[in-house]
């Protein structure tokens, strides 16, 4: 069973991945767009993409990405991130001028960073940063990773747990062409656009409340059409065989301009 | 009149900045938290910070300042963005290997990048990434900025207008000590968290349509302390002075759990 991710070997996406799937074949990708391809394509079975972070909020290319692809959420994974400052054998912690890692990692790691003075470099993954020091040998150089990353590509801990807050976890999901089947404990994933009117949002949700649905997260991103536009991003409790969940979602296609529904799954609880 | 805002000389920021203030004395920054420290020192009467941009979304930092600082919105200012490759005089672009800016400029050209295989380095600002190529005189380095940067530091354009849409516009805040005067044209900007029960939002949302009060902007950002925690944003149209705003907050209070107001200004049209 093929499962593509982020790679290059050692990345969170990887640990997620080993978190849920114990047999598997990982096919490693450089970006979140190529893994939504891969799973259309059907090059593999699954993909796992991060789309929420504690400190940082939603990881706007992979909610992008659910408008442009027909895919589904299998299943949601969640991870505690640590972060640490990585670097080549033998590196004096007061030689490093620059510190390299996906930009979501530098994000969470802001304060250290500033404290340290270092400036920033971008790469696609936690990995990537750590293979590219690695290859690169240089020493005035760091990455940010786990300690996994570290021992796959040979670097040492200069600095551990350098993140801004203790309590740091990101939410994966499984991409699959289907959703789900009922559990009993189950989530469901909706994207829609409202109406350009007074009330259009406490309409829409009117139809979760009138079903006593629980609502879990609602996250807004900008359309790209404009400022002010917004596409609405749902997730909220119960399976879409539910009945309930069949009448609110019914109710709120009359109430929205667009609607997708991206799948019910079981869900996990976030602490 | 002193207005503190992200330098070095020739930001998006200040554009912003002088298509608003007639008269000025701009004092550059090098982080928006400095900015937020100056005017809550008095240092400055007036800041300059970027809000939300049309592709990128909310400017993260921005939001969870306000819930740290005790300022308000004064203004807004809606600017066109228009991103260039810069370099130094005499680059050929086949030499390019690199490109710099603020993470924001980066993200908004991603698809420039990517096709073009550049990696990618942190600045604090678009100005800060065309001053740093200007000093180091590295003709295998871009950065990205406005022409008005290019010809403060002296460089050239070796690619027009490479953001990823051509409708790319930022909105910008004045933060003051005080908010705004009633002009008949006003929008207010709330910040709030809900309690953790079914139909938290859709009954907080309620205070603002009963007193039909038309919401323009609804952000939710994590609250850092776990995932699924959040704190809204929320723009709506009236001044906090109207007696159906008034109303509206008077009610919207007994239904959150922490509610600070951001202020009362005129509203500008975002097209």
């Amino acid at each position: 069973m093929r499962v593509s991710l982020l790679g290059p070997k050692g990345t969170f996406s990887e640990e997620a991945a080993n978190k849920f799937f114990k047999q598997k074949k990982i096919v490693y990708k450089e970006e979140i767009h190529d893994i939504f391809n891969d799973v259309l394509n059907e090059n593999s079975k699954f993909g796992v993409v991060p789309i929420e972070n504690s400190l940082e909020g939603p990881v706007g290319i992979t909610l992008d990405l659910f408008l442009k692809f027909d895919l589904k959420i299998y299943s949601e994974i969640i991870l505690d991130i640590k972060h640490n400052m990585l670097g080549i054998k033998n590196t004096n912690l007061e030689d490093i001028k620059e510190i390299t890692s996906h930009p979501q990692a530098l994000a969470q790691c802001k304060k250290f960073i500033k404290n340290a003075g270092f400036t920033t470099k971008n790469c696609l993954s936690t990995a990537d940063a750590a293979k590219n020091i690695f290859l690169a040998g240089d020493d005035t150089i760091a990455a940010i990773g786990s300690i996994t990353t570290a021992k796959i590509y040979n670097l040492i801990v200069l600095e551990e747990s350098i993140q801004d807050e203790d309590f740091n976890q990101t939410r994966f999901i499984i991409l699959s062409k289907q959703d789900n089947i009922q559990t009993g404990a189950d989530k469901t994933s909706v994207i829609f656009t409202l109406p350009d009117k007074p009330g259009a949002l406490y309409d829409a949700l009117g139809s979760f409340v009138k079903e006593r649905i629980n609502l879990v997260k609602i996250e807004s991103r900008p359309s790209r059409k404009g400022l002010g536009d917004y596409i609405f991003f749902v997730d909220f409790l119960g399976h879409r065989h539910d009945q309930r969940v069949k009448n609110g979602l019914k109710s709120l296609k009359n109430k929205v301009t667009y609607i997708k529904l991206l799948g019910s799954y079981p869900s996990l609880k976030p602490d």
